[in-house]
């Protein structure tokens, strides 16, 4: 199985200006790196937790595997550089195991060449367990340095990306990591601090707040809530508690959000949802003005 | 158990040079790579195939898991700059979670500081599954360039480090990745082409050769076998077949190869073991000079 899928990637996989020496040696090389630094981030995702292989098709199981390492790049604004798949398949005949590594594969390459980021080197086997991809990815830290989660202060608005809630009905496998957008928007704008939404808006806020020294209160009127989510029962708290979003998080001075929110340079919209205070904890604002404590109670990785 | 093992995790990851941004953002922020390129690799190893939990310390896993992506950075002669593992634990008990998952950096952690290269970043999770640890390796190209397969050239010489066979045994959790011997080599002798020898001496040597456009013979009668081998069953086979040495396979041109063996600079040892010849295939020539086919049956990954 081995040399027959690695004979079907190997001619797959695209030659890649940041690509020195590929497959087929101990390892890969590519070339030298931001003297900034560079953003390293690895993610794991298994059958079972993360997708359920026999109800999906495996293109969107390998495809997520990707995006979400890419959108731990995003989180930081890195450019990204590079990513490694290791894949460990469940034990299955020649045949299908040969079909699944070449489906997880397909559905990684075209996101690899919609982003720009080669994927130089990964290790394929066959393990007793269910299906487990690894992927780790390397970016550039851009210009103004790595976005994080520590620069906010109180007074900044918390503006989120896209839409948010209802992530299982299929947008956990299907999103876009918000690469391009981290990158404008760090680049052009003068973001404080920054992050991916994995667990949740309310955990992942009261997170970035903590980070900060802060405290956030939410606006949970003007929190987007995504189609997906209003076709379920309790859409606010899908949208609040939700996992993988992989939507932005950001906190931004209050004139650099206006001009922000006027004019949005990116097409997946942004929205004000709230602001960082110096009281620490997470707090919900009603439209009524009324203020009230609100458990971070997101998605906790078990 | 994430929050009580982070904590745990936090307190003992030593601050580090290469690292500007540690764990608790979205990602790591490592200092500025070298410009000549820049190694990447990745491994899994998992419950069953690569090692047995029940049978093992599984600060023996850990450590193997770090140990076989370092590996692949000495087969290319890279300085380690960073790793990152992602873990997938079994469904256990909490504590017995816990103590599993700090078991396995307590394997890690000794070989991350000995070699100098800081674990930067992780992913803990359970999953439906056995084991699953899958580490990536960064490392900086050395000023001679990446050490590849591809530069051997007919008449070279093939030395080994070490000894070779039986690493089931023990060696396979417990062997030193050779990055300090490569890295020794590369600087301060001309060195054609290496690699790490994973699958087995004759497979391995037959890749090398293949890749440098050559053949192999090999010298059956002067391959060091280990005393883990000797103890077993055809040793010479075991040494020539058996996976998982770690050891170098190094091309050297024969007066290169001659003041290495006269004086070598590795305290691990360096044989002799063949040549690279113009002749496609792999051979053996016993001591009677008899030269005669040799099949590369060494240890497939399944």
């Amino acid at each position: 199985m081995e040399a027959q899928f690695l004979q079907w990637l190997y001619e797959r996989l695209p030659p890649h200006r940041h690509l020195k020496i590929g497959a087929g040696d101990d390892a890969a090389v590519i070339a030298g790196l931001s003297s900034r630094g560079t953003v390293i981030t690895t993610d794991l995702v298994s059958d079972g937790v993360d997708f359920r292989l026999g109800e999906v098709d495996p293109r969107r199981v390998g495809r997520k595997a990707l995006a979400v390492n890419l959108s731990d790049l995003a989180a930081m604004a890195a450019k990204p550089q590079a990513v490694v798949v290791a894949i460990a398949l469940p034990r299955l005949g020649t045949e299908e195991a040969l079909a699944l590594a070449i489906a997880l594969y397909e559905g990684m390459l075209p996101l690899s060449e919609e982003l720009d980021v080669p994927i130089v080197g990964g290790d394929t086997n066959t393990h007793d367990g269910p299906l487990v991809l690894c992927g780790t990815a390397i970016g550039a830290v851009s210009e103004r340095g790595p976005l994080t989660r520590h620069g906010g202060r109180a007074g900044d608005r918390l503006l989120v990306t896209g839409t948010l809630g209802g992530s299982l009905a299929g947008h956990h496998l299907d999103f876009m990591p918000r690469v391009r957008e981290a990158l404008l928007l760090h680049e052009s704008y003068e973001i404080h601090a920054g992050m991916d939404i994995s667990d949740g808006l309310a955990l992942d806020a009261s997170r970035l707040a903590e980070s900060s020294g802060c405290g956030a209160v939410l606006d949970v009127d003007r929190v987007p809530i995504s189609d997906a989510a209003r076709n379920m029962a309790e859409p606010l708290q899908r949208a609040l508690g939700d996992g993988e979003d992989f939507e932005l998080l950001l906190a931004v001075a209050p004139g650099e959000a206006a001009r922000l929110l006027d004019n949005p340079p990116v097409a997946c919209g942004l929205t004000d949802v709230g602001e960082l205070i110096s009281t620490a904890g997470l707090w919900q604002r009603e439209t009524s003005g009324e203020v009230t404590p609100l458990e971070p109670s997101g998605w906790l990785h078990r």
